[in-house]
């Protein structure tokens, strides 16, 4: 392992703040107790040393020593190999932890995301609204089945939790998780582990210290 | 490694042949030469069997022997360490196509699906669609830039070009891919392997066979 650096952006509006991904980045390194240290891109002006680490213009990305990775799931599978306290190590387990890291991406931050642009961008109505809502609530209600049966996704805490706790936790700024007590409780139980809490505080200090160097707009 | 059983359903209508996602694994699966069979699980009678392998009611999922995986990119990942030719060897490639396998997910399937669910339903004007198509659109613009000076994601073909292919090749069912040749010109690369036809014929093939012991609805 060489030094992990995180890379997020310098400063960002206070709305994503608190949500932006580098947090599951952060999340897991606090789980595992693994040394890093965050730097910053620009926001504003994104430059072609940014999009060589990461081709659509986004954050996270993890260095380790020469190795860059994008993708908040990528950077949770490497950090998984590095420690013994993010993924298990019997091999059922370990093939379900990474089957639910990539369900929370693709079954349901792929149904969350679009509805979070219509609830962001106000245009939560119509047709296509209906769609996306109904997409929605339909693979919360197989999450309901699946958190009502037991505390985490792969036996003990793993990655997959970081990151469907995350993505269910955006959810919810929408009150949507109402109508689904057992993601709503999961999310409540992920967040209260002392690394989240740690993680969550890191990026708003980290954003709010940048206010105070920014010239307003 | 124990006997490979790929489950997909067991019948689907005209519009999703040739494009469900046990093709993935069946392009994997070809690509290393890797000894598999195809059952089908029932389309319109979900049972919670089905649940029990698919929280989601979807398919595929991939059986190897006790360990039962769904999410095609969970699958692509573990036929990725049965084989020595679907996951380059150095450890920084390697990195390459497990982040370019969620990046084909994450990045680039997060924005096309809710176009194609969209254009699927004929929803594809308003202020929604514009928001999308536009988000698609951003996002195929960096792919162009990243595919425009390669052939393959990571190094050589990988787990990640099989999946990132295949997304690319559904946004180009609706002439999605119009205005980003270099996208265009390396899903017609993909879809040259003799593996992809060959994955492509036996879908096709599979749910032909099926129309045969269907009562019309």
């Amino acid at each position: 392992m060489g030094d992990l650096i995180l890379t997020t952006f310098d400063w960002v509006p206070q709305a994503p703040r608190g949500f932006v991904r580098d947090l599951r980045a952060r999340w897991a390194l606090e789980e595992a107790g693994l040394p890093y240290r965050v730097v910053g891109v620009p926001f504003d002006d994104r430059k072609p040393a940014h999009f060589a680490h990461q081709p659509f213009g986004q954050v996270p990305w993890l260095t380790d020593g020469d190795i860059s990775i994008f993708e908040s799931g990528a950077i949770l599978f490497h950090l998984g190999e590095l420690s013994d306290t993010l993924v298990p190590t019997d091999p059922q387990r370990r093939s379900d932890a990474i089957e639910w890291l990539f369900a929370a991406l693709n079954s349901v931050e792929m149904a969350s995301l679009p509805w979070s642009l219509c609830q962001f961008s106000g245009n939560n109505h119509g047709p296509n609204w209906q769609m996306f809502d109904g997409f929605l609530k339909m693979r919360l209600g197989h999450m309901e089945q699946v958190l009502a049966a037991r505390d985490w996704l792969a036996g003990g805490f793993s990655i997959a939790d970081i990151l469907m706790a995350d993505v269910l936790r955006l959810v919810d700024r929408f009150d949507g998780l109402a109508d689904f007590p057992a993601c709503r409780a999961y999310v409540a139980r992920a967040v209260a582990r002392p690394a989240f809490a740690k993680a969550h505080a890191d990026q708003l200090a980290f954003f709010a210290a940048a206010d105070a160097g920014r010239i307003p707009a």
